[in-house]
């Protein structure tokens, strides 16, 4: 056990001493390693389009047209299945997406560095909330969202950027911990704030009073804007405790729509897999538990890094939005130290008199003690080109666990696996 | 007892219904009721210049250099003593001032409207932390800074404001209770949505760009601008419920830095007073309890209207600020249940389950308890010209509380007053 431990306390003081920044905004297929121009990127564990749930389809119809590769949804589904589109996971591509997750080729991203050890991440910029293509929507007003996003927000947003330091997302998320956020489904704070970092550096930038304007005001009409950065700074973090010899510790807690997918540090990049589940939570007005498509998108990596509902003590107005009581989230919280390997020096959680989050997963405690990761999550409708209908909470299945320790015990200890 | 119970139900009710709302920015001389141009208004109750403490004759100093009137502190001193210039409460012009809480006639002032009973309230715009006029400092720096918020701040966030709909401070105040603020000694939330609020619109008007940056960085670089925007709406919510014959509800809780003042909602405008205690907390580093000025200011208004220290729960942050651990937080508003008169339907506390803030305080159950009010506060060095040394927790003197019972007791209850 001596090896595990030590390889799990190096993966917990990578994730600890990482610092994941804001260097800048890209487009895919210029930095995303590996992007292709027929490649679509999506959220979890690797699957093939005849398996896709409802909004993961529903996403790449619109990605396909906003591409210009289709021009309607008959000739994108018809092209999707023909195989001479690549679907991959974002995971595989040092990036994450929320919900369907879906980027494509041309589609503007952040570019996070994590400056203590060299590694980068992405993520595209959050559209906003009701229809909008993460949630599986492809009408007209969504394509050209995505449009004016790659000709006017991200070209604005990337000069911004160059006109001062760099802004450091663990300092952000930890002051966003300390106003009521827990970054995966609630992000006002951490939005507010990075609003308040970029204005007056928009209004350095050289493009039209009106081009300035109506940047400002997407932003501050999406409290969830700040989601697509505190993702990839959690994936920044996480990565550079990736594939480290010995090490229990889940890097990557994904879903696709139809499965769950995890990743350990010492099993590199293999996944394991189980049935999505269905989230528990609150539905929007007009939907039924009927419209619900199960647990979709990689924005359990904010989870997989000690914050969303990990972090749910920092955030008991959240559950106006996923269901329970305030005091609920605290007891998502104390139930999570039970499998993790430690507290985060730099997110600390006020109620709970600045105790520093559950952080670093670890494979071994989650089978000891039978206690699945909490998830808080959005629901997207199960067929294609509806959108959001709910928020609530979820878990994995508890066979990706299974299967990696036993995947584990193969790998470290053949002998004692031969044995059973 | 009936016509008591009456008359603060009556006064719980009026300011359950208030709302106030921002109204625009205008010039002291011009707006506040009753303000003259050899005037200067302050914090607390009535107090003349031989008996002012160290930071308000300091803000005193710095606001006739700011006004032209004099040219330096010792000519400031001699016209100040002279009896030429009248120094009246901010309170009794419909107004409130944090720290020295001085304003001068060609100051600007937020103005703010209660929508559901028509009375106004004003205040000053916050100038920053470190050395400012509030907390008693004038050199060359602060003078400039008052100068820059008079040429440029004022008339640009004055027609940012009239090209939008009115802002709701209500409505803000509950979002940032939301977010980790109780809108006395944190405001960072509440800070970072105004700015949301305003940004695009500054972008509207027709300053140079230059002068746009400006005002939003200065806005961004100071996360107490919303006191003075919470401040008058809980003035302007109070303000509501002053004057209802019979009612024993407190509306005024003010401090001079010399006196400590309350008024009752019964015994119209006459203030009760003790001395203003000295306040237990954290001294920046440098500074012993040796410097520190006492009580000061009029920003004991948010805890009237069941904020500040009222709703500490809400904002278990502020102890790295104020000193205590953040279950204190939570102790300090549950207490404050003990001598209200109900709960708050808009301002609520998610750590205690969405609970409304503990609201109107009832003189009775102060002098029934003995429980005395809470709140927490700045702390100004004790002599003229230094400025902020510290943040922490202080109460009224019970003197206020007695003198006032009594004094109901003679109005009201005239019979039962003779026979004791």
């Amino acid at each position: 056990m001596v090896k595990i431990e030590s390889a799990n306390i190096e993966a917990f003081n990578r994730i600890q001493a990482a610092q994941p920044v804001i260097i800048g905004i890209g487009t895919a297929l210029d930095v995303v390693p590996g992007m292709q121009k027929n490649m679509i990127l999506h959220a979890g564990p690797p699957i093939k389009w005849n398996r896709m749930s409802g909004p993961l389809r529903g996403a790449i119809i619109g990605a396909l047209i906003y591409e210009g590769i289709v021009k309607d949804p008959t000739e994108a589904e018809k092209i999707a299945a023909s195989g001479d589109i690549k679907f991959e996971p974002w995971h595989e591509h040092s990036g994450v997406g929320p919900m369907a997750g879906v980027a494509t080729a041309k589609m503007p991203v952040w570019i996070v560095e994590n400056k203590t050890h060299g590694n980068r991440s992405y993520c595209t910029l959050n559209e906003g909330l009701g229809k909008v293509l993460r949630f599986g929507a492809f009408s007209a007003e969504v394509i050209d969202r995505l449009h004016w996003m790659e000709k006017v927000l991200a070209p604005v947003l990337k000069e911004a950027l160059s006109k001062r330091s760099e802004i450091n997302l663990k300092s952000l998320i930890a002051q966003a911990l300390q106003m009521g956020d827990e970054v995966h489904n609630r992000n006002r704070a951490g939005t507010s704030l990075l609003f308040r970092e970029l204005a007056s550096h928009i209004l350095d930038t050289n493009f039209s009073n009106s081009d300035k304007k109506k940047v400002l005001e997407f932003i501050h009409s999406n409290d969830h804007f700040f989601l697509n950065l505190s993702m990839p700074a959690s994936k920044a973090i996480l990565a550079s405790a990736e594939w480290i010899s010995g090490s229990t510790i889940v890097t990557t807690m994904s879903r696709n729509g139809t499965d769950f997918g995890i990743r350990i540090s010492g099993l590199k990049d293999r996944w394991f897999t189980g049935p999505a589940q269905m989230v528990k939570g609150l539905l929007f007005p007009g939907f039924t538990e009927e419209d619900a498509n199960p647990d979709i998108g990689d924005s359990a990596i904010t989870e997989t890094c000690g914050l969303g509902a990990f972090s749910m003590a920092s955030a008991p107005a959240i559950v106006k939005f996923v269901g329970g009581k305030a005091s609920d989230s605290i007891n998502y919280t104390q139930k999570m130290y039970e499998i993790t390997e430690g507290e985060s020096e730099h997110f600390q959680i006020p109620t709970l008199d600045f105790r520093g989050s559950p952080t670093a997963i670890n494979l071994l405690k989650v089978c000891e003690t039978g206690i699945l990761p909490q998830i808080n999550t959005g629901i997207a409708h199960k067929n294609p080109g509806i959108g959001q209908v709910g928020a609530g909470l979820v878990n994995p299945p508890m066979k990706c666990f299974e299967d990696a320790l036993e995947a584990f015990v193969e790998a470290y200890c053949p002998e004692k696996y031969l044995a059973q």
